[in-house]
């Protein structure tokens, strides 16, 4: 029961997350930019994390929840829980708005796709991106180093800022589930590529994992 | 006597964010474009919330009263006050708007109105908006989940993303007091519309003091 | 000595408000637009508040201060002091922005006018502004309502959600210090309505000290 | 030991602040203009503080860790250490940028340069906008006037506003690291003025060090 509220509160995070950043990109780009849609993205995690973020801690993206999984503050079953849940959310929030863009006349998911670089610069990217992401995450949430009342607003302004660098080079994925579901639903490029969508940000995800045990003493 | 000065807090916070709101659309929009209106509606809540909020509460809005009249943290007849006072401070603001307005040679009230978009798309749009924003109200006020102190800034962060991905919509109500005083006092397709922008802020803020208090335990 | 400091404090402080204000319209305002504008004078009160405020509590602005001085926050000796004070610092931050824009070629300083608006708008816009201004300061820094932690994070955004409205209009001032030294510094329409821009401001500031205290009860 | 893993800790910060500085000016400019340029720098503080800052206190900056030495928060060994860290963390930073850049075709290393002003006036924007930025550093992280959860907000969102004002005229370095690196592999003008990048804001740094110190008596 308690695995299924985690679940659920994810659900819901993970659809805020996918709805409003990827809508302010296909609905709302246009006016408000790359720098508009770097901070919508980024006020998704300021929004979840002080709302179900209460309940499962809003990770809303399975790079975070393993992370989380190494470094032994989430087991297996709930890795399992949470990245099944984080999905579920994704696609909801992708339908969410495939409805509305449809009425709209609006084009596209927003999907992840390499813009005008090599696999190998966009792996790099996105692996460098998240790495930057999650260790903040992990030190910010610690029980040692972390700040539990800002946590919610540095990891927000942290999105943002990957970002603003990100979304001209890849679109900006540092999260599987934010690719997966707009991959899937739209096809082409974005469904060829979206192993790396998978696979980068889980290494960077892993790394900063790693530093931030080893380095900045997080599990202590 | 208690409810009249929190009424009174609550006209001054809703003229506030009418009047910045909808200003910084009718006057400044131009310049500052949907990014720089999202922001002005976001502030308004900071600046209401650690001013008139320390009386009041800071509602500022019909679907947050409604919330907390359904999850108990409010009268009957605080309600009605509450409901009351925000749409004087609405009309307030619109006056304000309307006199500065006229003299500057710019037009319209910033009036809530479907987009290019069917009936049922906008108020889709409208109950999800309202119930991620009232859903990050309700956890973050809470007296056993919440963050007292960072609680405006939160919610204020809240409504600039929910604008940010709502202005080429519906031009954002998720308050049907915000959207009551422009659409009387302009007249034309927000009047006809009216009804979505009390119905839809009112559904989605239900949905989220239920979700608030049976998944994320808000009331405990 | 304690007031010299104090008054040195706000010397330093309110030259970065108009040196840095003045120049983001200036230098950048091209680049930038009003919403940087805007972000910029908002974020001289956080950089102010959290160094020299520590000393004077980053007044800045002789509206605060009187406002201060109404509900006996500073005696009349203290308002004095604060008040030179704001306006040397106003003039060595309009004397830096010459230096500078007369090297980079740019024009003006940034000083305060009627932007197509009758005189009485203008008052109104003037004053309502600082009254929205000054009541948030009123509160998040009393000793019973306020917040002093975050009071120069809120404070600053306030004043930047201010000028997203105010620009377009008369460019905002909310500030008798801010718009006094650009004003004798550049001559001509500024000059002439620098009455309306040191009076408005301190009627806001009147009305929402009287407000701050028998409304929200901030001097108990 | 000790030493060593904050000086580790502060190659990584300092790669973040000018991989993500540099990269959001060179990759993403164009769409993101100088305010989101000004933000994306601001934002490597939030995300360098609240991360490997808990280890090294992330000044990222030989201007910042010269203050701290200067007020006796560093000893010798210590700013040689933290000095060397932040130089090849930001060559680190300068060598990712390059290898995408390349990839992408986009032009230049984000490297500091007079734009169109003397260089006395370029002297004079760098020191100011150092000493505002280091004074609010030493006060916000001082032991008795400091303000430890906010720092890294508040530090940062100071340095969105420096570069602000900085972008036209000299790119804002307010920081000799940030400078060195993107000169020395992009080579030309920003060579031949690498000493004011270095220079300047070391002096703005050394008055906001003894400001803080005797005026706001932030080493008590």
């Amino acid at each position: 029961m308690e695995n299924f509220k985690k679940a659920l509160a994810e659900v819901i995070g993970t659809f805020v997350l996918v709805f409003i950043g990827t809508s302010s990109a296909v609905i709302a780009g246009e006016q408000i930019g790359h720098l508009g849609i770097a901070l919508a993205f980024g006020l998704t995690i300021v929004a979840a994390a002080y709302s179900i973020g209460t309940v499962s801690g809003a990770h809303l993206n399975p790079a975070v929840s393993f992370a989380m999984f190494i470094n032994k503050r989430l087991s297996a079953i709930e890795f399992v829980w949470y990245v099944l849940a984080q999905i579920i959310g994704a696609f909801l929030g992708s339908f969410a708005l495939k409805t509305i863009a449809t009425d709209k006349g609006a084009e596209g998911l927003g999907a992840n796709a390499l813009n005008g670089i090599s696999t190998g610069t966009g792996f790099l990217v996105e692996a460098i991106l998240t790495f930057i992401f999650v260790l903040v995450i992990v030190t910010v949430t610690s029980n040692t180093k972390g700040n539990a009342k800002l946590a919610g607003l540095v990891i927000g302004l942290t999105l943002t800022m990957v970002h603003l660098v990100g979304i001209p080079l890849t679109g900006t994925s540092v999260n599987p589930a934010r690719s997966i579901a707009p991959a899937l639903l739209s096809g082409g490029a974005p469904v060829d590529q979206l192993w790396l969508f998978i696979l980068a940000p889980l290494v960077g995800g892993l790394i900063a994992a790693l530093v931030g045990k080893y380095l900045l003493d997080t599990e202590n």
